[in-house]
């Protein structure tokens, strides 16, 4: 929708209605409210931040994330706002709550010159890229973190999922464990695939007699996801190890152990990817693959700040992977003396 | 500032600079500049948005907090923005850091119409409350929660931080607890200020002889926080009852015991104001004042769509107080079997 369209669906002249939107006294009230009321209609967003001098000046970048509850982003956001501020800028977090629809509505705000840059970690319902695209060819900045969508050429600033997956499922079998299942969210996630993958490889390049996947869903609904762990548990097969592919998984999981009276590590070891501060004093201490939140947030605003001040032809090109780490503690141990 | 001084200050007319700072085709480019020019060196802020044929279409509602890292946040902004869905409107967090100096500059950008209403959770730093003042007069609506400042008349959504430092230091008394410390964060809030107050109140009201109250500050950090904790526990009189005001000096104060080598209940009895999910699998699980996170935010939000929408002459003086819930876990038990 353009405002010559607009125009042109009204009779009236392009300056017209310019003028109507911008409730000069020169246009009567009720061409104003015959505008104002097709704008609404067509969905018509006028450009006015662009319009004021074509300047770029509202100093602000947006921040679009899943949600704030996972460590994980809160940790980034920090990063991110360490360099916004030292450069004068706002940073507006907005949460797609892993809505798809939320998400395109969101980014569609963004096409007004709202903001000067966007740094997006992708929803996990995304079936286009169409605004995407649209914004990155309207020339708005746009960087990816974390969670990036294949299909759009824009900077990324990621860790290493699939080594880090592979990481944590040969750390288990170093540990003994021989039945691991990979706990994973309901949602389709690009970053929890290629955890799972790395998962898949490391079962495969173990020696010894072959290893059965076993990957379990846990769903969104707390009583469901808890019904699921106990079911799991419960089993006569049981998992001797369980990676954890997501934070807010861990609670439920130790939960569980704790109602089934399963010792951790004795009868189960579980490592998580987790940012949690309490890790270190749960009962047992959890083992955790550690993401390089803050840093990967730093680096992607630094990223983001290169786009807006045009400094770096090639800063859209850019492709930093932060490795994970593994901080090994008492719930994957061997020794129970530890 | 305002147009017209901006105008006066030019010796141009009010029209001429509108359409200036409008990018007329009515205006030559060298006026434009110079309007442009006056206007940033001034810190004039066109009011865009309200310009805009004076309808209240930003369908945005700002949320104005100090972080996102402490999980009564994040659980808070989850019920903000179930309402905020469901009447069809964007939320944009803004986080503050603790710093005055930020706040104001996002309250200020504000007042050009960018948001429909603003929730805020005051800053630690809070020296005055003009940009506030200044907010309200100009009928955007504003909604207190959590932490308010009392000398702005808005509506207000708390929870009872006197009464949950009372009941705090109750449950650590009626545990046996004679030597009872204050665990407090650097920063002058007023929730924790009234936290301490209940404190207090709760020694003073306690039978039998009279005892020292102890208010630590924790520096934020890190390394000084963990010496101030190392030193308060290897005192020669060290106490037996700590409240940690607030959530992120939980895991430190749990990892001085631990260094220390002092059991939690036995040698020392912890209770946190915090909503962690993760209290439960602590070691050993912590006893908890949790506030009403989900439900303060969701309040807060249906209050302020009552000033957006208009519909309640008398919402601006709504002041609700959820109460905050003891949960006992064993961090504060007497029964060791527990």
């Amino acid at each position: 929708m353009t405002i010559s369209l607009l125009a042109k669906e009204l009779g009236l002249s392009v300056a017209t209605v310019s003028k109507a939107l911008r409730d000069s006294h020169e246009i009567s009230t009720e061409t104003k409210l015959k505008v104002a009321e097709l704008a609404k209609k067509l969905n018509y967003v006028p450009n006015l931040y662009a319009s004021s001098l074509r300047r770029k000046n509202s100093k602000t970048i947006a921040v679009v994330l899943p949600e704030v509850a996972d460590s994980f982003f809160s940790l980034a956001i920090n990063g991110i706002e360490e360099v916004a501020q030292e450069k004068g800028y706002h940073v507006l977090i907005y949460l797609t709550h892993e809505q798809f629809t939320r998400e395109e509505a969101i980014l569609n705000e963004f096409k007004n010159g709202r903001v000067d840059g966007v740094l997006l970690s992708v929803s996990g319902e995304r079936p286009s890229g169409n605004q995407l695209q649209e914004l990155v060819e309207a020339g708005i900045p746009v960087v990816f973190f974390d969670r990036i969508f294949e299909d759009i050429a824009a900077a990324r600033i990621i860790t290493d999922d699939f080594e880090s997956g592979y990481m944590a499922a040969k750390h288990l079998l170093d540990r003994g464990c021989r039945q691991i299942s990979f706990l994973s969210p309901a949602k389709n996630l690009s970053i929890i695939s290629k955890r799972q993958e790395g998962y898949l490889q490391a079962l495969k390049d173990a020696e010894g007699p072959e290893m059965t996947p076993d990957i379990i869903y846990c769903p969104e609904d707390n009583g469901q996801c808890h019904n699921t762990m106990n079911t799991m548990l419960s089993n006569a097969v049981r998992p001797d190890g369980v990676i954890v592919s997501v934070e807010k998984l861990t609670a439920p999981v130790y939960m569980a152990c704790k109602t089934l009276k399963l010792n951790i590590p004795k009868d189960i070891k579980i490592i998580s990817f987790t940012n949690l501060q309490t890790a270190p004093i749960l009962d047992p201490p959890l083992t955790t693959i550690t993401q390089p939140a803050f840093e990967m947030g730093k680096k992607a605003a630094l990223t983001l700040f290169k786009g807006i001040e045009k400094k770096h032809y090639n800063w859209a090109s850019e492709n930093t992977v932060i490795p994970s780490v593994l901080v090994e503690r008492q719930s994957t141990s061997v020794d129970l003396e530890l």
